[in-house]
């Protein structure tokens, strides 16, 4: 198993304070769904213990902070709120996909309710915005625009890919768009966040933006990746599970438009109402012969070394640029 | 018929230019939603001639900055920013209530399905943020900090107004507590965002929003009447529809805990699960003999007059006093 670079269970405790501070200010109603998706309380509102999330996009903001020679701590507003944001978007797209699992645990919307469900979600966002705003210093307003403007990408992004869902032919250009948008606009904006609180100048923000905006599509395509191989002892989700809810996702959306025989047979195959579970594996077996799982192993590399080439036009001191470097490589080598 | 009052017909126009621009700038799958929601489009996407709503909130921010001296056109990010906010809680709102109904029109969510409704709805949250951070100025930040504090609180009431169906005591006080929030606070926001963006003083700010605050629990006193004793032509809801979904609105709260014996006959028939359609009529003469729509109108002219106490402080230009009493005077009047 992977583990966990030092710098994310550092952050973890260090956010953890201002995150529970910020969503402390909910309605009691409001707040026990919130606190149940965010993994610190159960269905009856009693405490866990077992920490929820990788609290990558913290980690990544208070780094940000730190390119800009800022302490971390006063990128802490911007670790909130990307958080806030990524939990919003968690719990709304539960209910819009249907999901019923997250994390291990039953999605919040399955415990309480879509309604209640939907109006956590909604009080996230708001939250995320408000924390922003109120961050000291002259940088507030320009994070609070760019998370909103990032908001609007998430959106943007889970509307293509309901979208897909009622469609045969996805471009592989039209699913790295859908991801550019869906997963890689908030790690992007995570990973510049600090430095656009401290007033950074925008050619810094923007290299530490385009950082962000690759290591998120090498995040989509090792989740992609996970979703079919994955170990479901460490994903959590169940063996396969990308193909039984007939995802468009990027592995399979790549080996669809392979120039070979098995991309037919695949196509037939994912396209059939009555596929049996016992299909599965063949479908697996499919996208990989069709070069999906090769093509998807390679683009993610490809973009890390992108990424990476950012951190060096932007002259990052060089433990912050290590340590940048070190969360792209655990993003990319992770099993869940 | 109530007419609305000039100052509202011209805003429609200022304001509905800078609305279309900014709902203009979603991605086509979530504009089909908000501009068919927002009476623009009908369910196929075609242009629709009928004006929607009220632009009541619009109205009350360009006159806010009026308030201020300055023009009001300066507030039009205000007004923009202040009916996206109305749009996204009206659209998740149905979604929550299951209320397929709006001005007349099938609910959004029935007609493209809960999952496009739920992010159309947060599309134009993120959005109303947004076009406030983008205004020019010094306010624009404090307008924004304005505008997610109130949208927190619509979030706080209608999650009591949600906890309110499972409960059977519910105070006055505790009524009046969720309108406050749920309806009075967006329209204390619209009354005071114009003044906020221009950088106007605190006092002046505050009290603008004293005014918003007091109108608006008026507003949703007339609601809550129209609701029982509306007249369905102009409402467009069906007769005696807040009894049928057993709202506990203000006037029934107050009829239910008055001190009379109307009061336990209507408890004991409004908790019944077997109400009869004839009973509706039964229900409402209770409401009425038990007090609850004498309390409630005069609950309203009382408020309005609390209102127009707080502009006499405020000490605004004779002409923006005379058109917020206006529009104060068409809120307690209307009849739809």
């Amino acid at each position: 198993m992977t583990t966990v670079p030092v710098s994310l269970t550092d952050v973890r405790e260090l956010v953890d304070g201002a995150l529970r501070a910020a969503v402390g200010r909910l309605d009691p109603r409001t707040y026990r769904v919130a606190a149940y998706h965010l993994g610190w309380t159960d269905e009856e509102g009693r405490p866990r213990k077992t920490p929820a999330g990788k609290a990558l996009r913290p980690a990544l903001a208070l780094l940000s902070a730190r390119a800009g020679l800022a302490p971390p701590e006063s990128a802490l507003p911007g670790a909130v709120a990307v958080e806030l944001t990524h939990a919003f978007s968690l719990l709304h797209d539960d209910i819009m996909d249907g999901d019923r699992t997250r994390r291990h645990r039953p999605a919040a919307w399955t415990v309480f309710g879509e309604a209640s469900a939907i109006l956590a979600g909604d009080a996230l966002l708001a939250l995320a915005v408000e924390v922003l705003l109120e961050a000291p210093g002259q940088g507030s307003a320009r994070a609070a625009r760019a998370l909103t403007a990032t908001t609007r990408r998430l959106i943007t992004g889970q509307a293509l890919d309901m979208d897909f869902e009622t469609r045969r032919q996805i471009s592989v250009d039209e699913c790295l768009a859908m991801a550019s948008d869906k997963t890689a606009a908030l790690l992007a904006c995570s990973c510049s966040i600090g430095a656009v609180l401290d007033g950074a100048p925008e050619s810094l923000s923007d290299a530490l933006d385009a950082f962000g905006a690759d290591l998120g599509i090498a995040f989509q395509l090792v989740d992609d990746l996970l979703g079919i191989w994955g170990d479901p002892a460490t994903t959590g989700k169940p063996a396969l599970s990308d193909l039984r809810s007939r995802k468009m996702s990027l592995p399979i959306v790549a080996a669809l438009n392979a120039d070979r025989p098995e991309a037919a047979l695949l196509a037939e195959l994912y396209a059939r109402p009555d596929l049996a579970e016992d299909d599965l594996e063949q479908v697996a077996a499919l996208v990989e012969a069709a070069g999906g799982r090769a093509w998807a192993e390679m683009e993610a590399e490809s973009r890390i070394q992108r990424a990476a080439e950012h951190l060096v036009s932007a002259r990052l001191p060089e433990p912050v640029r290590a340590e940048f470097l070190h969360i792209a490589d655990f993003v990319t080598r992770r099993d869940h």
